[in-house]
């Protein structure tokens, strides 16, 4: 097997991209959702460090580059399909999300409660004021 | 609020879907991902299963439909961006790939060894024959 069979074997969408959910090493949360192309995943499995594609900037994302809180990898996997990767990552600084929590979902669906509607709710502390991650 | 506005809050894709990560209650595992569109949300928040859009059969589908291989939600999250969603699921049977795994994402990049390119390998078990699932 050559170097690039194992990107092969990855079902990219037609624009070249694969979706990535990033998983913390130590709590097990699911910190967040990217996408990677093909460049931004061997920047990742060489450095150890999460690269995704920023499909709103156009470009190479290293996660932290500005706040310093970089995903080391652990583990990549593959699903059944090929079509979706699964990173295993230690989170340094604690905090995956530009709001200041640990992790990206943080809104939580509240259905209880006859009268009530659905609403979503922001149940996860703000560990750190974004202002001061991105000053 | 009324009964549509959570929906509301979900940034749909242009073909009115959103990412799903399905996470194991129990064990934490990130067992699979799929797509939803408004019908198949309303179903899963109503009915208290995961029904997912099948893009490739274009329909709904009732996780477990076949195999009986259910999930039961227990939360269900959204994240920062508003354009995926994160479910907490108790994975009836304890399997929830086709390939009768416990997780869809049970190929594992192996990059050890200095002389060996990157390659996938299977490293979690089948936990039960998949034509015995199916049949």
């Amino acid at each position: 097997m050559n170097t690039s069979d194992w990107m092969d074997a990855i079902r990219w969408t037609e624009d070249g991209l694969v979706p990535v959910v990033a998983q913390d090493a130590v709590s097990g949360r699911v910190l967040m959702f990217a996408w990677m192309n093909r460049e931004s995943l061997a920047h990742t499995v060489k450095t150890g460090e999460a690269v995704y594609w920023s499909r709103s900037r156009g470009r190479l994302w290293h996660k932290g580059e500005t706040s310093g809180h970089v995903q080391k990898v652990r583990e990549v996997r593959l699903d059944c399909d090929g079509d979706v990767l699964l990173l295993s990552i230690e989170q340094v600084g604690g905090i995956a999300c530009h709001t200041g929590r640990q992790s990206c979902f943080y809104l939580r669906l509240e259905t209880a409660g006859d009268a009530a509607a659905p609403h979503w709710v922001a149940v996860d502390p703000v560990l750190k004021d974004p202002d001061s991650i991105y000053a």
